[in-house]
C-alpha cells in the first residue's frame, strides 16, 4: 500500500487527555481517535492490528476446538432477569427501550446469550463438551472512561463460553483455554503473567487471569518473591497471611479486664492510638456496609484495610453501600466511630428495622487480647479486649486486602511482592450459576436430565492492543510485534528524479512479490516528516530509499527496535527480511 | 473441518414464524437462529459466509480505492443535533442515556459519525478525494422485524463516505463504487438489478439501488419493456407518465358550469363514480397530510394512488400522519370526503390554525376539464369541473405512483413491467448537506476555505448472503454459491470397518492437503439423516464415502445444483474439485 492511497493519519500532538503510552502513541500515530467519552474510532492502521488481532484469536481457539458464532449486541431484558442479573450488573450496563417499551440490554458480557443459545440446540451429553466463542462488541458504561483503549465503554471482546457434564471436562477445556491463551499472546508479542483471579459477579469458582505487567495497571497483582513456589494473585483474591516475623506474635496481653474509657470527638484509630499509644494492629476496626436487605458488619484488625471484594463474595451483596448513620445507631446504640464486637445489643442474624444484621470476624482476631475497641457508646472505646472472653469468633474469614510483604499462601514461608497489571485475558469456571436458573439440561447416559457444569474465557482485544503498546514503544514512537504489525516495512521514498522513482517503484513490486508487506511513503513531504512518521507508527523494519541508493546500490535497512542501520544490496535485503 | 469439532445445527423444523425461502432454510439448516424480534445469532456456518462476504466486500472496496476504519457503534447526540437529524430519525434510531443521563444513538447510518472524523483530519484539498468504509454492526428499530435477515433490527453493513472538491470528483468515484458493488454481488454469485432510487432522508442527488428481483421483495421496480432503453428504477423514484393509448387522451369536456351536486354519505370516489357512471380517471382525489407544523393537500387524478415518498420530499415532511377531521374540517368548511379545489377558503400558504397550509397539484390535472371533485361543501361533490376556469395549476407536481403500464420516463415510448425487488446495496451522491451544516471544509489550491461534496455507499451482508438464498436453493435445500459456501464439499462418511474408516480419513486428508476445503460428517448417524444434511446445509459437492467405495475404488460425487452423481477414481475426483 502506499501513503497516496492509504494516507497516514499521524498528528505532532498528543490528545489533551492522554495519561499513558499507549493512548498517547496510537493517537499521534493515527491507529485511533476518540469521538466521545470512551469511544473510539480505530483508523485504518488501528484496523489492520486489531484484525490481526482478532485472526490469532480466531486461529488459536479453533485449534484448542472452539466454535465460532456471533451473537446479537443487543439481548433481552428477559434473559438476564431469568439469570437474576437484570438487576444486579446495575449502571455499568447500558440498556435501552425499543419502539413497543421492550427493554434491552447492550451486552457487556454474554452469560445469559449464550446459554439460551446452548439450550435452544443442546439435547444429550453426547454433544458435550461444547466450547462456542465469538469476537465481537462489549458495552459498560464505565464511570471513569481512561487510558484510551484499555478502559473505553465500547470495545471488542472475544468471549467462550464451554459446557460440560461434569468437572473433569471442565478442567481439561480450562486447560486448554490456558494454553491458547498463552499461544495467542505469545503470538502477540505480549508477555502476560497469569495470575489467580477473584470471579467476581459471574459466579464459579476457579477463576486466572492474564495480566500485562505495567506500572499503569488498575491491577495489584502479588507473587510470591520465591521463584520456586511460583505463587501469582490478584490482590483482590490472595488470602491474608500476616507477617508474624515482622510483626511479631500475639499481643500486649496484659490480663486485665475489660474497661470502657472515654475518648470524646477521637473516632479513628489512627486518634485512638495517638492518644493511647498503643500500635493500631492493636486495634479491632469495624467497617459498617448496607444493602436493601442487610447490613453487613466486619471487624478486622486495626491496622489493615478490608477487602471489599472478599466482603462481597462472603456477603453475597451486589449493589450495596457504606452504612448510613442511623443504620450505625441502630445495630450499635452509639454515633458512628464507636463500634465494637463487645456489648453490641445485636447478634448476627437478628432483624434490626427490616434488615438481617450479619457479623463477619477476620481470622487473625481470633485469640488476640489486650485489644482496643468501639464500646458502642458515645465517646467511648473499650480497652484490653480479648477475644474468647470479651466476644466469640465461631468462624474466622478471611477479610483482609493482602499486600506486599505477608506472607505467601501457597509455600506459607516466603514474603509476597507487588506490582501492577493490567487484566489482558480471563478464564472462569463458572458452574451451574446459568445452567441451573435458565434451565439448561442435557440427558445424561441414563436418559436422566443433567444440567451441564461452564467455564467461561475472555480476551479484550483493543485492550490487547494498547498492552502490546505499553510493552513495546520508545520515544519516538510505537514498536510494533512482528505479527501485530500493519506492514513490514515502511518504504521511506526520497526519490526525487525518474531514475529514482523508478528505482524505489521497483523496489516496492519486489518487496510485494517476495511476500513482504510493505508500505510506501511516496508522499510530497519533507525527509525528516516521513523518518518520524515511520519511527512513529513503528513497523519493524524502515527502508530508505534516495539519491544516494541509486548511486551506491545499497539500500538502507534501520531496524525499529534496535535502531540499527545497515546497507544491504537488494538480495542481501530481501534475504534478511524473508528471514522473518 | 469434522462435525465432532464443528458441529451441524440442523434442525427438523421450521421456525414458526418463517415466510419466506432464506429465513427457514437459513435457520433449519443451523446457519443462524433468532434470539430476539429481529434479532439473530449466526451459528458457526453462518458466520463463515458471513465472513466471506465481508471479505470479499473488503477486497473490492480496496481495490476500488477504499480506506477501512471502523468506527462506534454509540453514537454522541450531540453528533446526530448538528446535522439535525435527532428529530429527524424518529423512532427508527435505537437512543439511550449513559449513566450521566448523556444520549447516544445506536447508530443506524453514520454520515455524521464519518463527517465528525473526517473533519478532524481534513485541512487540504490535496487530502481528496478519499472514501472511507466500514463494515460493522447497524441498528434500525423497524416496527415490523420479519423474513429473517432481511429484514432485522441488529445487521451489519458496510458503509462508505467519499469526500471530494466538486461534482467531477464525486462522479468519478460514484462510478467506481458502481463497478465495485458490480464486482461485489457477482463474486457473491448474486444477480443484481441497479435501480435509480429515491435518496430519502439522506439528503443529495444521484441515487441507484443494486436490487435482488424476488417476490418477496418490499420494493417495487419499474423496468421498461424496451430493453434498449434499460430503464429502471425503484417505483419511489419513478416519474409518472400517464399512457394516453390506454386510457384516451383527455375526457368527457362538456363545457358545462361547474355545478354542485348532492352525494349524501357517499364520499369515495368508487361510491360517486357508481352514482354518476363516470370514470375514476375523471375525479380530481384529494390526500391531506399534517406534521406540527404543515399541512399538506394533494391533488390527484382519481385512478391513481399518491407516492407518499413524492409528497414527502416535495413538502419536506419526515414525521406526518393523515390530517385529521378538525383539520379537514378548518381547510375545507366540510366533514372528510367532500375536499376539493372548486371553492377553497384557503390557499396555498395561507396560516390554518398555527399550521401552514400547502397545496400541491398532481401535473396530469392540467388542461383536464369535465371532472368531478368534492364540494368542500358536506354531502356535495362539484361536476364539470375544468382546471383553469374553476382552479389554476400554476405549477403541476410528480404526485403519482408509477406503475407497470405507464409510459417509460427515459424513452417516453415503451411501457413500463413491474417486479419485486430487495435491495442489498444502495449508492448515493449526498452533495453538502452534512459536510455544510457540521462546518467540514478544507482549503482550496487558493487557501480559501471550500466545503467538500460527498457520496455514500451501503451494502447489507447478512441480506446479502438471505438473498443469496433466496437465489440460490431447492425443495431440499441451500444450494450456495462457490465463494460463499462454507466449505467446498461435503464429505458423507458412511464408513464401518476399519478399512472404510481409513480410506475416509485418507481422503479427507488428501482433499485438505490439496487445498480443498472439506467438512467431513463423522457422526455417529444414519445414511439418510447424513444426506439429507447435506443438502439441506448446500455445500457445492457431496462426495459419499461407503462399503462399496472401498470396493470399487470409485467414489461418489454428487453435485448440489444439477443432482448429478459421477463415480470417480481419487485422481479424477481432485482433478475436478480444484477445476472450481
Amino acid at each position: 500500500m502506499r501513503a497516496s492511497q492509504l494516507p497516514l493519519f499521524t498528528s505532532k500532538n498528543d490528545p489533551n487527555d492522554a495519561q499513558v503510552a499507549s493512548h498517547r502513541l496510537l493517537s499521534r500515530a493515527g491507529f485511533i481517535r476518540k469521538q466521545g467519552a470512551g469511544l473510539y474510532i480505530y483508523l485504518p492502521f488501528g484496523d489492520m492490528v486489531h484484525r490481526k488481532i482478532e485472526q490469532i484469536i480466531r486461529e488459536e481457539m479453533n485449534r484448542f476446538g472452539g466454535v465460532e458464532v456471533t451473537l446479537p449486541v443487543i439481548t433481552p431484558a428477559e434473559l438476564w432477569q431469568e439469570s437474576g442479573r437484570w438487576d444486579v450488573m446495575g449502571k455499568e450496563m447500558m440498556r435501552l427501550q425499543d419502539r413497543h417499551e421492550v427493554s434491552y440490554a447492550l451486552g457487556p458480557t454474554h452469560e445469559e446469550a449464550m446459554t439460551d443459545l446452548a439450550r435452544s440446540f443442546l439435547q444429550s451429553y453426547k454433544q458435550l463438551p461444547i466450547n462456542l466463542y465469538q469476537i465481537g462488541r462489549k458495552y459498560r458504561d464505565e464511570i471513569r472512561p481512561r487510558y484510551g483503549l484499555i478502559r473505553c465503554r465500547e470495545f471488542v471482546m472475544k468471549d467462550a463460553y464451554s459446557f460440560h457434564v461434569d468437572d473433569k471436562s471442565l478442567d481439561e477445556t480450562y486447560q486448554k483455554m490456558r494454553e491458547a491463551y498463552r499461544a495467542i499472546f505469545e503470538r502477540c508479542g505480549l508477555k502476560t503473567i497469569p495470575v489467580e483471579a477473584d470471579s467476581g459477579n459471574m459466579g464459579g469458582s476457579g477463576s486466572e487471569e492474564f495480566m500485562v505487567a505495567s506500572a499503569i495497571g488498575e491491577e495489584t497483582l502479588l507473587i510470591c518473591s520465591d521463584e520456586k513456589c511460583g505463587y501469582r494473585s490478584n490482590q483482590e483474591k490472595t488470602p491474608f497471611i500476616e507477617n508474624t516475623g515482622v510483626v511479631g506474635h500475639s499481643s500486649n496481653n496484659t490480663g486485665a479486664n475489660a474497661e470502657d474509657f472515654e475518648t470524646k470527638e477521637l473516632k479513628t484509630i489512627d486518634e485512638v492510638a495517638k492518644l493511647t499509644g498503643e500500635a493500631p494492629r492493636n486495634f479491632i476496626k469495624a467497617v459498617i456496609y448496607e444493602d436493601n436487605a442487610t447490613i453487613v458488619l466486619c471487624f478486622i484488625q486495626g491496622d489493615r484495610e478490608l477487602s471489599e471484594v472478599k466482603m462481597k463474595n462472603l456477603s453475597g451483596m451486589t449493589e450495596y453501600w457504606l452504612a448510613s448513620e442511623e443504620t450505625i445507631k441502630a445495630i450499635t446504640g452509639a454515633d458512628p466511630g464507636y463500634a465494637g464486637p463487645v456489648g453490641l445489643k445485636h447478634k448476627d442474624g437478628d432483624k434490626v428495622g427490616k434488615k438481617v444484621l450479619r457479623i463477619f470476624y477476620d481470622g487473625h482476631l481470633k485469640g488476640r487480647s489486650g485489644l482496643i475497641a468501639g464500646a458502642n457508646k458515645t465517646h467511648f472505646h473499650t480497652k484490653n479486649v480479648a477475644e474468647g472472653r470479651d466476644f466469640v469468633i465461631t468462624q474466622g474469614h478471611d477479610l483482609i486486602n493482602a499486600h506486599a510483604g505477608d506472607i505467601c499462601p501457597q509455600c506459607k514461608k516466603a514474603e509476597l511482592t507487588e506490582t501492577r497489571g493490567i487484566e489482558v485475558g480471563h478464564i472462569f469456571k463458572l458452574g451451574k450459576k446459568y445452567s441451573e436458573k435458565m434451565g439448561l439440561t442435557v440427558l445424561d447416559q441414563n436418559g436422566k436430565p443433567l444440567t451441564p457444569t461452564m467455564g467461561c474465557y475472555g480476551i479484550g482485544v483493543g485492550r490487547t492492543m494498547a498492552t502490546a503498546v505499553e510493552q513495546n514503544h520508545d520515544e519516538r514512537g510505537i514498536i510494533w510485534p512482528r505479527n501485530l504489525s500493519p506492514f513490514l516495512v515502511y518504504l521511506v521514498s526520497l526519490a526525487k528524479g525518474e531514475a529514482e522513482v523508478s528505482f524505489v517503484e521497483k523496489l516496492y513490486a519486489t518487496l510485494q512479490s517476495h511476500g513482504i508487506s510493505t508500505y510506501l511513503d511516496d508522499r510530497d513531504e519533507r525527509a525528516g516528516v516521513k523518518f518520524n512518521d515511520a519511527e512513529l507508527v513503528g513497523f519493524p523494519f524502515i527502508v530508505t530509499v534516495g539519491k544516494k541508493t541509486v548511486e551506491s546500490g545499497k539500500i538502507e535497512l534501520k531496524l525499529r527496535r534496535s535502531g540499527e542501520k545497515l546497507e544491504l544490496g537488494e538480495s542481501e535485503l530481501l534475504a534478511r527480511l524473508q528471514q522473518v
